[in-house]
């Protein structure tokens, strides 16, 4: 349902996918190639010439075109043919340069490929936004207590900047990983028919399109979409990395443990049955992207096996499925960026919510401490003793074990939640000097 | 790309997925709960007949509900919000009544079932117009012989019509499926926001909406979606099953093969540089979709596990999943029926194909003839040695035999294609039966 | 890893899937096919009774059959190597009889059949013993209060029992799911080569060979992979509905809400640092496996197009992943069986979970008790502010209701939990009848 | 079914995910830990010593092991427990410091990154292998003639050097993505129940830990697990593009192709009934492996949002997943480095096929060359009407163009193979110059 699209998607971005755009793309293609023929002198600089003047989208019978992919199976044939007629009108000696030598998959993977430069540059730069917000957040919350969970349990305590840190450095990654894809992804295609070019494709012809589109020039892949998959599995990584902060989010939300909440825009996360709640509705559509994109990676993946020099239909299925996959994960992204901006965290409701459990976070600290002198399983053995007894008689587990133990010293410090945190802050600075 | 829906999609259909069209059915839902409640004595007639009255798509300002959605996270709650404001503009008094005591998901999820429900029927059709084409298809071609292929290796002799109605059987279960589907599927969802009614949402207001919708009354499945995920299913295998014979026809159509075609239309399955080329364009398109539903359907499933009441994130990540599924099938079943309808059979060709082992294609027969003398395991290994000489020497494999069993008799009846296609005629016959 | 295999599966149905049981499977199919061709006086009585004989797994030499599997590409070719060898060495007329006239994927997909048959009567057995554990709990709890919660947020009190209802209505219609699925799966598969038969595979042979296996009898499908992958999908869709169990356990068993917990077995859930902590071990475990199952149906949708008689590998992709499928559900399945039957309930906590709020879960009903004097729209706004108000200034919603509407009358009755469930008791009640 | 292990699976590396060689490295882990406590000075040397003698898989009742996973819900809880009896029957002090300050997942995850480190080792060494016997064919058929096919229909002539330099670079790919990969994946993780560390899991220990175990150092990654998704990404892209490889050999095996094969190993691919048969065993397997790895990196991707500081469920379901990705890829592999080591061309069946269309291949060429006098649009047009009078004559199309354009020159040298293969022999050899 496009009526959802502003939904799911990053309205910022989604230009970039328009049909309008599309098309660009592919006239861009089209005039880059006949450029780097007149560069090489296979074709007239004058023919060159009118051919990228014609390549303009407003130009384009839009609706004409769609109706006719159909019957050609892609969009390059019908394109080719209107584009051709319109340079013909201009210049009949042009027109018979239009796209030579080049077939339909050449144009719409290079077309593709800018598509994916562009988008990147975008998501780069929301990555680095991203990145910003969760270091300060993490330097924020260095010392902000809370409980960690394992299981969806309590376990002991931590900082919520410990959290943020393992946030930050999945997006982290992901940056690094934009790096690695982009050496083997923004190439151009530029095969031919059957991906051996010919007299009107040779070596030169790829090294003038390339510099012109600013790609790399590499043999043709046509049919070896393997970096094209790395991406979209890059862009599932991040969707499944941005999922599993919302997760997270989602959950301190939760009424019953409060500590985290999305900042709250004007009428967002209302219920129209339930005036008061407070929905955390950007963590909702950013795991609903999350549980769609496995199963879109899933399809590029499927798709890999092409037949021969071009398949008859693998080919077909990327196109909907990388551009969903592109659109989801800038809608996550997007939605990310802002939810972690305007974070309300709740300091007060994280230090109650360490006391519930009557002391029982602490008993890995006090079976810890008590195997110097018990040895490891005995402890564990006798805490786990004390443990129940201080569930079954509703008491503190520091009474519990000040009754087994009573010479114990300094008991006070064992059931300190900043004594119990490990090297949470230790750790997080120490992180954080990489990021200065 | 939407620039691609009308490739992969069935144009008949998309309007049912139009944002005017969900909206719309949005609305009814909105209009029959009014009309129930007012049945039931709960609200003024009067009341009930302005709501439904105004509950028309051309009131509501499409683009304002669009932006709104983000920020309520679902349609229902800005749609409302419309609907009271242009109800209260009208009658006061009828505008407390609107939406009463239902929640959005209560709306939405009866919507959905409202559009599966005319998808379904027009699905029927399409599917028992399928039925009937390939009927045809397997009539006439109840003799026409060709090569049966496993593993993309010549086997033996079957007849196309045996081919067809494997074909056909697996459409024929398609709809057997739909009626199990429909059972547990066609329900209204009426549960008010945790799904266990109020006063405005009672029993005799779910049997009234339930009837003005022409749906099954049920226990609330908000958080229960296995129903919807079994449609899902139902629609990835039935692609599924139109891929498995997109996939036979675009191999029939190779060129070194070559005994089925798509029925050419107008310039369709052209190539931009190779004039002569007769593209699989639909059966591509349909095996493209077929590649792209298994990873839909995997998200439906991923979205089972639905937290409480109503999730976070697994219920919204059905809405466009679902939509997808039902275009790209849809999609699919249109092409195909165009695709058997217009099938070209070329029975020169496939008797010549059945020629091109040099008699190698009947050593199973052959091999069963002599088991009947030598054994199985010795006709076999003997059998084997023929067809390895018959390969070597490049002659026809009733030589090689005849060379090697002299005293065999009617040696040409065992290699007449007609002799060696089992039972196919039989099988194909007593299967029309059922059809009849 | 297998070291998981006793995690992740049920100990008590793994047989069935051990190379030991395969084989037999294998072997019990070879054996009706040699009794059914008797029967039709194809082949003498005497040879039938030595091949039945023969069919038994003490005579197979398995570390053999293994390594042969991957010359033949399936284990069909070796098993009637070794079983037509054993059978030579016993009578050497019997040993021409074996196998005849059929296929490897004939053998394959019956034996498939066959332990999906016994699979599907231990599965139904299971599903109605949770179905009955199911609608005790249902019973037990139907008056048991607790709060309702939406996107993770509190909502408004229902009751377990109406939850448990919601759970129950999943598996009851996953029984009635199975009773479709078998109509169409619970068949032979016997075509010979190219699922054309021949003169020892008739309709006769058939219907002897259908007869004797206790399956129906239908044109050979050995392509058209419809009804497995429904099958397929019927267990990601139970496994999925299990998962949802698990999911609304493990979030109700976290340390801050503490409402329903597993059952205790001795050592079960601990960790090995916090002693303290219970884990929701069985739920974890049906979760993983609910996550696992998604990508193992898109496996078996994506094998649906194979190719023409039999397909060069998406036919292999079925065995493993089918298998995997089936083992994960059954582990799910007798997890489930356990922790329902097991749950343990804390009530106290449940009531005392409403509270927390400050009465703000009510603030539907305020507002729909308000509308009928406000309007629905200006006591949604009202009560929204109240809302505010009360999180503000952390009072009671009741006090700051009372503050803005004095005269309201009989205000405690709109904030007692009982009086906010709307229809649970009523409608769990009717649900229940059904059951009876 | 294990049946098939051998099958789909490489025999070789098989061993490498067997129950005792998880188990191994669990102790491993666990030695490293007390041995890096011991350098730190956190705990004896004595004691480390006694820890790291004790850590063998012989001492280890795998039995019974497998047995209490279920009750822990992993493998490490019961193994430290019967690690930490094994040393206090040895050493009752050194049973103190077993498992020090780490938590289960640290253990699980770090062997299962010590599992992927050796995986990677073997798996480059096949890589680089299968890169070089590629690279041989390349060179070897750097002039071997062949149609190039798109959407399954003959193109234009290609050389076979051609195809398979596109099938070397995307192996050459992969190699590189190896790198990237373990950039950021071979890494410890040790952080402590929640990831904060403690006072025996410090800076200096998880220095020391990595040291010992030759991996880095990073901050715990107990759930951010993008870097394991990405490695399982790689796997499936990596075993899509080895199905891409034997897609296409499984095709040019048909019968009405015959230009390539499977070497013959002895009974290998063998028809149980049709002793003719040269099945596509390898191509077959290998596909069928491509058509499982989409779903389980799907999985894997699924279970990326985990919860809080260790998941209840999405943890577990990456276990199994990650071994059968790495199996299914190492099996697709080994038997693809067989495949194309042993790969059978038929050069003349390949000229041979070139001429099976009477000249329609090399419409483009003639197209083309018919454009420069007469634009391309109406050479297209010419040359298509050209086609269609060829096909419905059966004349060939060379006589059919001079019959129209008489005057053509050296007519010849357009309708030959060797001038129709555009720059594919000079491509290639730019090519070759990377890899010399």
């Amino acid at each position: 349902m496009s009526l959802y699209t502003e939904t799911f998607y990053a309205r910022e971005i989604t230009e970039l996918f328009s049909d309008r755009s599309a098309i660009a793309k592919l006239l861009q293609v089209e005039a880059a190639l006949a450029i780097a023929q007149a560069e090489v002198g296979i074709i007239p600089d004058s023919a060159a010439k009118i051919i990228s003047d014609c390549c303009v989208i407003d130009a384009i019978d839009t609706i004409s075109l769609k109706n006719d992919i159909v019957l050609g199976g892609n969009v390059a044939i019908p394109l080719v043919k209107q584009l051709t007629k319109i340079i013909k009108n201009r210049d009949f000696e042009a027109s018979k340069y239009v796209h030579l030598g080049a077939t339909s998959q050449d144009i719409i993977d290079t077309a593709t490929i800018l598509t994916i430069k562009e988008y990147l540059i975008w998501l780069e730069e929301k990555l680095i936004r991203l990145e910003k917000t969760l270091l300060i957040q993490t330097k924020n919350h260095k010392h902000t207590l809370m409980i960690g969970r394992t299981l969806l349990q309590q376990a002991k305590p931590i900082t919520f900047g410990l959290k943020t840190a393992g946030w930050l450095e999945s997006i982290s990654r992901a940056k690094d990983r934009i790096k690695d894809v982009k050496k083997r992804l923004l190439c151009i295609q530029l095969g031919g028919a059957v991906g051996s070019g010919n007299a009107n494709i040779t070596d030169e012809v790829q090294a003038a399109f390339a510099k012109n589109l600013q790609l790399q020039e590499v043999f043709p892949w046509q049919s070896q979409r393997d970096s094209l998959v790395e991406f979209a599995s890059f862009l599932g990584i991040l969707s499944g990395s941005l999922g599993k902060i919302a997760k997270d989010i989602s959950l301190l939300m939760q009424t019953e443990v409060a500590e985290v909440f999305e900042g709250a825009a004007e009428s967002k996360g209302g219920s129209s049955t339930m005036p008061h709640k407070r929905n955390p509705v950007s963590c909702a559509l950013i795991l609903s992207n999350a549980t769609r994109t496995p199963g879109l990676v899933s399809t590029m993946l499927s798709a890999l096996p092409q037949e021969h020099e071009r398949s008859a239909g693998l080919w077909h299925a990327e196109w909907e499925t990388l551009t969903q996959l592109m659109n989801l994960t800038s809608g996550s992204l997007v939605k990310s960026v802002d939810l972690i901006g305007n974070l309300e965290v709740d300091k007060d409701r994280m230090l109650q919510n360490i006391e519930i459990t009557n002391g029982l976070i602490y008993a890995e600290r006090v079976s810890l401490y008590l195997s110097k002198s018990l040895g490891k399983m005995q402890a564990h053995e006798s805490v786990k003793k004390a443990c129940a007894t201080a569930i079954q008689k509703h008491k503190h587990l520091k009474d519990v074990v000040l009754e087994m133990y009573p010479k114990i010293e300094n008991i006070e410090e064992l059931f300190k939640p900043e004594n119990a945190i490990g090297n949470s802050v230790s750790w997080v600075e120490t992180l954080l000097k990489k990021y200065s």
